[in-house]
C-alpha cells in the first residue's frame, strides 16, 4: 500500500498517514493481521521524520487499529474495535460538507453513490 | 441564528463561524438578503477578536455566500453560486469519515438518514 502526503493539505502529516491506513484497512487494501512498516523504514519511504511516522503510529494504536510489540513491529489488529456510533466531530464535519455540497447545487444521488462506493 | 464556537475543536474559529453561517444558509435558519451582524457586533458578542470574525466574512465573501457594502455591511447573497461539485478535499473527507464508520460498524442506513437529513 503507498500513502501518500499531500504537501498543501491543512491536515497535519501524521493525521494523513493515520487517515490513510484506516481507509487502507476498510478497503480491503491491508488486512487483519498484516505486518506494517516500520517507523523507521516508513519515516526514509516518505522523507519524513521518525517522529511523525510515530505518532501516527501510536494514534492507531490508542484508537484500536494496529498492534505493536517488540519483535513483530506494528500490525492491523485482527479484531478492529467496533465503536458502532459516528464521533462526533465526524458527525459536524459530514453535515458541514453535505449542507455545502447541496448549496452548490449536488445531487444528493451523488453522495449516496459515495455512500454506496464506501461500504461496498 | 446562534453561532457556537467549540473552544476544544482543532478546526480554526474563523472557520468555524464560515461553517456555521453556511450551514444556517443551507438549513433555511439564514435567508437570501438577510443582514448579518456587524464584524464589531459580532466579535463583541462572541467575545473573540475583531479580526477573527473580519476573516470568516471575508472568506465567505471569496467564497460568494455573502455580499458587503459600506453601506450596508454583510448580507446572504441571493444568488449562491451552483459549483455543481464537492471539492477534492471535501470528497477526501467524506470517504475517511465514511471509511471509519463503515470498519466502527455503522450502518449504512444511519449515513443515509445524515444524508436525507440534510437534504431534506
Amino acid at each position: 500500500m503507498v500513502i501518500r502526503i499531500d504537501e498543501l493539505s491543512d491536515v497535519p502529516i501524521y493525521q494523513q498517514i493515520r487517515n490513510q491506513i484506516v481507509m487502507g484497512i476498510s478497503g480491503g487494501e491491508l488486512k487483519a493481521g498484516e505486518q506494517l512498516p516500520t517507523v523507521r523504514a516508513l519515516a526514509l519511504e516518505m522523507g519524513i521524520n521518525t517522529m511523525t511516522v510515530s505518532k501516527a503510529y501510536q494514534l492507531l494504536k490508542t484508537e484500536g487499529y494496529i498492534m505493536t510489540d517488540r519483535k513483530n513491529g506494528a500490525r492491523i489488529r485482527t479484531e478492529i474495535k467496533k465503536r458502532g456510533e459516528i464521533p462526533a466531530a465526524d458527525i459536524s464535519e459530514l453535515k458541514r460538507i453535505l449542507s455545502e455540497a447541496r448549496l452548490s447545487g449536488v445531487e444528493k444521488s451523488r453522495i449516496i453513490d459515495l455512500v454506496e462506493e464506501c461500504y461496498k
